[in-house]
C-alpha cells in the first residue's frame, strides 16, 4: 500500500493562503479559534486517520458490510470512527457551542473530513450522516426532541441517517409513499420501505436516528405533501431505557465499491408499531431536507476529491519507483546499453500524473471554496451579504458535487493506467479507488440531476443574477492575476471562456423562453462539463496568482518548487483540460435534437 | 440479468452488407463457404453462447480463478469452452484445412468470437490464446513440432499461451532475462519467470503449450537478442505419454475484473529440468511473435466492443422497463397527476443510450473492418494487393485495439449511470462489465504504447504512404455518401476532419524531423483520441450510406426502423463524439511542453 494519501501542505496552503481562512476567524462565531488551534485540529485529524482509518482501508473492502438475521454487520472501525471520532470532536466540530459543538468554520471541518476521506472513504460517512441528521433536528425539531437525540448523536454514541429513496420512486421524490398516521399521543405511526440508506444499521451503536420523508394521510400529491420525521431504531422511554421501534433491516446492498460503508434496505412498521416524531411543519419536509442538502453535496464532492487524492499519491509513488523503458534518442531509437528510466520520466506518464494533480488540487480548492461561501453565508453581517453568499453557494453547488465525482473518476482511471497491469490487480490499491469513487456520480442526485439543477434552476435563478454575481468573482480573479505578466495568457484564455459561456446561454435561452424545456435541458450534462471546467479553471488561476505573488515576494512559507509546481499544474489544466470547452460549446450550440424522442420512434 | 447481449441483426448487417463478406467468399481459400454455411456457424456460436457461456457469467465473477498448491483452479466452463468449443470448431475455424481447420474468413470467426465475448468475456480468451500459440507454431516451427502440438491444441484438448512479460521488464521487452541454454539433444534448457500469463494454467486440460520469449546465452542485448520457444507444461514422450516439464504455477493474480480468466505467474526451470524447442531462428523471436500480434490486438478490441455491447443491452432493457420522473411541461413543471415516464423518455438517458449504441456498433464495424483487411491480405492475388491490405491493417490496428477499449469503458460507464444506484449494486450486471472492460486498455500494449505505435511508427511509415492509402479509403466513403443529400452535412464534416488531421501532422512533423521525438510523441495519446474518432466517424458514414441506400431502394432485408436507427446513431456520433476532435487539435497543436520534464525539476 502507498504511504501517502493527501498532501497536508497543499491542503493548508489552499485553506489559509488561497482561500484565506484566517479572515473568516475575525467573525464573532469563530472568535475563539486561531490558526494554531485549527492546525492542531487538522493535525489530530491526520493522526487519527493515520492510526485508525488508513490501515483498515483494504481490509474493509475485503470484508464488506453484510446483513444477517435482521442485523447489518460492519467492520469494527465503524465503532472507532463514531465513538473515538466523536470524542475527538470530528462529528460535533462545526456545531454550535450550545449543542456541544466547537463552532469551527465549515472550511476547517471540511479540511479535516477531507483527510479522513482520503485515508479511508468507507468510514467518514457514518459520522457525516449523523451530522446531517443532527443538523435537521437542531434546525427544525422541537426542543425536547433536540435534547433527546442530538447530544448522543454528536458524541458518536448514536448514528443518524437520511431516508429519502423508495424502490418505486428512485430520484423522483414526488412519488414516495411511506405513510405517516397521526396518533393522539402526538407521534405518528410510520409504515413503508426505504432503500439505499447509507450507514443504515450496524451492530455497534445503541441507536440509529433515521430522518424519514413520509406522507401524512390526505396530504397533497407530489413534493408538496411530504413531511419529515425522526424515526429512531429504538425509542427512548421516560426511564432512559431503549425499546425497539419496529424498524427492520431488511437487507444490505452488496456493491462494487465502498463496501465497508453499508447501504441498507429498511422497513418501517412491519408490526404496526413504528413511531415517528414530526420535524418542522407537516408537508414542509422536503424544504427542511434541502437545508442540509448543500452540506451533503459538498460532502460528496469532498470525498470524491479525497479519493482521487489518495489514488494520485499511490500512482505517483509507483511512477517514482518503477523503472521501465528508455528515453528516445535523437534518432528515434532506444539505447539498450543504458539502464531503464523511471516511468515518471516518460511524457505520457507525466501527462497522466499532471492530469491527476490538476483534478485533485483543483477539486480540493473548489470544495474549500464552497465551504467558505457556506461560512460566509452563515455568519453574514447583513441581509445583502447573506443573500450574496447563499447565491454564490447555490450557483456552484451542482459543480462542487459533480466535478470532483466525474473528473475524479477520470483522474483515478488515469492513475490506474500509470501502473499498467498492476493497476488492475488486487494487490495494488488503485483498483479499489477506481471502484470506490464510481458511486460519487450517483450519490445525492446523479450527474444528470445536478446538471438539470445547474442549467434549469441555478443559471436562470433571479433572471440570471446569480450567474452575474459568480462571473464578477471570476473576473476579480482574472484582474488580480493580470498583474503578473507570466499569467497574462491564462487570464485571456479564461476571459474567452466567459464570453463563450455567454454565447452558449444566448443560444439556449430562447428554447426556455418559448417553453421548450426539453430542448433547453437536453444537453445539460454537456453544459455541466463545460461550466465545471470554467469554474475549476478559475480556481486554478486564483492558485497560480497566489503562487506567483509568493514567488515574486520571495515568500518562504513553502518552497520555491512548491509554488512553481502549482503554476505548472495550472498550465496543464489550461492546456489540456480547459480546451475541451470548445467541443462542448460546439455540441451544445448545434440546433439538432438527436437525443430528443420523436413521436412513434423506437431506439433499437 | 439482462436477456440480450448482442444484436445478431446488426452483426450480420455489418458483416454482409456494410463490409461485404460475400465478396470475399469468391476467393480460392473460402470457396467452400457461402452465406448459408457461415450463418449456420454464427447461429451455432449464438446457441453455444446462450447455453454454455452467458448463464455462467456472474458465477465466474463470484468464483474467481485461484492458485493452490502449485495448481491454478478455474471454473468448470473453461473445460466446456475448450473441449466442446473445440469440437464445434470455435478454435480451429479460421485455420487451414491441412491442420484441421475450416478455412473460414477471419471476418466470420471474428463475428463468432464477438458473440462468445459478449456472452461471457471470461471464457473465449482460453481459446483465443490457444489459437495464437498454434498460429505461431504453424508459421515458424518445424513440421515435427507442428504435428506434435497443433492438432491437440485446435481440438481443444491442450491449451496455449503467450509468455512475454517478466516482473522487471513489464512492457519493455528489451529487458527480458529468461534464459535458454542449448542442449546437445536439440532442445534448450529454459529458466526464468513470466508474469501476467493469461490462461496460464487450469485443472482441466492435459497440457498447456507456452510460447516463451527468452534469450540464448550470448545473444545481443535488447530486442535483437530474443528468441521464441515452445515450452509445454508437460512434454510428450515417444510412447505418447506426458511427463512434467518443470513449469510451475507460482501464483494467480487476483484482479478487479475478468476474474474467471486466470492471470498466472509461471516459473520455468526451478529444478533445472525445463525444456524448450526453438520456433523460427535464434534471435528472431520478437519478429515471430509480432506475426500474431495484429490478430491478438484485433481480439482485444473485439472483446472490448463485445463487453460494451452486452452492457448496452443491459442498460437499454433497464431504461425500457424502469418508470421514474416525468416530462417537463411548457411551464417547466412536472404534472404529478400523470403517471411516471419510463426513463428512456428522458433526453439525458437517451443521450447515454445513443452514446453506447454509437460506441458499440462503431467499434463492432471497426473490428470487422480490421478482420476484412486481414483476410484480404492473407488471400491477396498480387504482391501489390498484399502490401496494400497489410498497410491498411497496420495503419488501423492501434486504433482497433484502443478505441473499443477506451471508448468501450466510457460507454459502459454511461451504461452504469443509466441505472443510477442500482448500477453500483452487485445484483445488477453493469458493475461487472464496468470492472471487466477496464483491462482492455492494458492488454497487448497499453493505450500509451498503442499511441506511440500509431504516431511514431504507423503515421510515419514509408514517408506517410500508409496514411495516404488510408485517407484514400475514407475519401471513397465520403464520395459514396455524398450521393445522398441527407448525408451531405456529415460528409463535409468528415472532410474537414481529414484536413484538420493534415494540419496537426504538419505542426508535429518538424519535431520528428529535427530529432525531438520526445516532443513529437508527447501528445501521442491525445492524437490517438483524435484519430480514433476520425476512423470511427468514417465507419459510421459508411454504415449510414449503406442504410440510406437501403431506404432509397426500399430494401426489405431489415426493417425501415432498423436502417433509420443506424442513421440516427451516425448523427449522434457526428454531433456528440466527433466534435471532441476540435479540442484534441487545440491541445496537440499548442507548442507548450508542460508534460516534458525540465532539467532538475521535481513534480510534487
Amino acid at each position: 500500500m502507498a504511504d501517502k494519501y493527501v498532501d497536508i501542505d497543499t491542503l493548508k496552503y489552499l485553506l489559509y493562503d488561497v482561500h484565506e481562512l484566517e479572515k473568516l476567524l475575525k467573525r464573532e462565531r469563530f472568535v475563539d479559534h486561531d490558526k494554531e488551534s485549527l492546525d492542531m485540529f487538522l493535525d489530530s485529524s491526520k493522526d487519527f486517520a493515520d492510526r485508525e482509518l488508513f490501515p483498515y482501508f483494504k481490509e474493509m473492502d475485503e470484508n464488506p458490510a453484510f446483513h444477517k438475521d435482521g442485523q447489518v454487520y460492519v467492520h469494527k472501525q465503524v465503532e472507532t470512527m463514531m465513538k473515538k471520532g466523536g470524542e475527538l470532536g470530528f462529528i460535533s466540530s462545526s456545531f454550535d457551542y450550545e449543542v456541544g459543538g466547537l463552532q469551527i468554520p465549515l472550511m476547517a471541518s471540511t479540511a479535516s473530513s477531507y483527510i479522513l476521506d482520503a485515508a479511508n472513504n468507507h468510514l467518514p460517512g457514518y459520522a457525516g450522516l449523523t451530522q446531517g441528521a443532527a443538523e435537521l433536528i437542531i434546525h427544525f425539531a422541537k426542543k425536547d426532541l433536540l435534547d433527546k437525540y442530538v447530544p448522543e448523536m454528536l458524541a458518536g454514541n448514536w448514528g443518524g441517517t437520511m431516508c429519502l429513496t423508495e424502490p418505486q420512486a428512485g430520484s423522483s421524490l414526488s412519488d414516495i409513499v411511506t405513510k405517516a398516521t397521526p396518533h393522539e399521543n402526538g407521534y405518528y405511526n410510520i409504515s413503508g420501505q426505504k432503500i439505499f440508506i447509507s450507514a443504515g444499521d450496524n451492530q455497534y451503536l445503541d441507536n440509529i436516528v433515521h430522518l424519514v420523508l413520509a406522507r401524512v394521510e390526505g396530504a397533497p400529491k407530489g413534493t408538496k405533501g411530504i413531511s419529515l420525521f425522526i424515526v429512531p431504531k429504538n425509542r427512548k422511554l421516560d426511564d432512559g431505557s431503549l425499546e425497539p421501534n419496529d424498524v427492520t433491516s431488511v437487507a444490505d446492498f452488496q456493491k462494487m465499491g465502498q463496501k465497508g460503508y453499508c447501504t441498507t434496505h429498511l422497513g418501517f412498521g412491519d408490526k404496526e408499531d413504528c413511531r415517528g416524531w414530526l420535524v418542522g411543519e407537516e408537508n414542509n419536509g422536503l424544504r427542511c431536507m434541502f437545508v442540509m442538502m448543500n452540506a451533503a453535496r459538498i460532502g460528496v464532492g469532498r470525498a470524491a476529491s479525497a479519493i482521487s487524492s489518495a489514488a494520485y499519491y499511490a500512482s505517483l509513488q509507483y511512477a517514482n519507483e518503477r523503472p521501465q523503458g528508455r528515453k528516445l534518442s535523437s534518432d528515434g531509437k532506444k539505447n539498450v546499453e543504458e539502464s531503464q528510466s523511471l516511468i515518471i520520466e516518460h511524457p505520457d506518464v507525466r501527462r497522466m500524473l499532471l492530469l491527476q494533480k490538476a483534478v485533485v488540487e483543483g477539486s480540493m480548492s473548489l470544495v474549500l471554496l464552497a465551504a467558505k461561501y457556506y461560512d460566509l453565508e452563515s455568519t453574514a453581517q447583513s441581509k445583502e451579504e447573506k443573500i450574496k453568499y447563499n447565491t454564490l453557494l447555490e450557483m456552484i453547488i451542482p459543480v462542487v458535487k459533480t466535478y470532483p465525482s466525474d473528473a475524479g473518476a477520470y483522474s483515478v482511471n488515469n492513475g490506474l493506467q500509470v501502473l499498467g497491469g498492476y493497476g488492475f490487480c488486487s494487490d495494488f490499491i488503485l483498483q479499489q479507488y477506481y471502484r470506490d469513487i464510481r458511486i460519487s456520480a450517483i450519490y445525492e442526485g446523479t450527474t444528470g440531476i445536478q446538471s438539470q439543477d445547474l442549467l434549469g434552476r441555478k443559471i436562470t435563478m433571479n433572471n440570471g443574477e446569480g450567474l452575474k454575481l459568480l462571473l464578477a468573482e471570476i473576473i476579480e480573479t482574472i484582474t488580480k492575476a493580470s498583474n503578473y505578466p507570466e499569467l497574462k495568457e491564462y487570464c485571456d484564455s479564461l476571459s474567452k471562456k466567459i464570453k463563450l459561456s455567454e454565447k452558449i446561454l444566448q443560444t439556449l435561452m430562447p428554447y426556455a423562453l418559448k417553453g421548450d424545456f426539453e430542448k433547453y435541458l437536453a444537453d445539460a450534462s454537456i453544459f455541466m462539463e463545460f461550466f465545471s471546467l470554467v469554474i475549476v479553471g478559475w480556481n486554478w488561476l486564483e492558485i497560480a496568482a497566489n503562487s506567483q505573488e509568493a514567488l515574486k515576494n520571495g515568500d518562504k512559507k513553502y518552497s520555491e518548487i512548491f509554488y512553481k509546481s502549482k503554476i505548472e499544474t495550472m498550465k496543464y489544466f489550461f492546456e489540456y483540460e480547459l480546451p475541451k470547452t470548445i467541443s462542448h460549446s460546439e455540441i451544445i450550440m448545434n440546433p439538432s435534437s438527436v437525443t430528443i424522442k420523436k413521436e412513434g420512434e423506437i431506439l433499437i
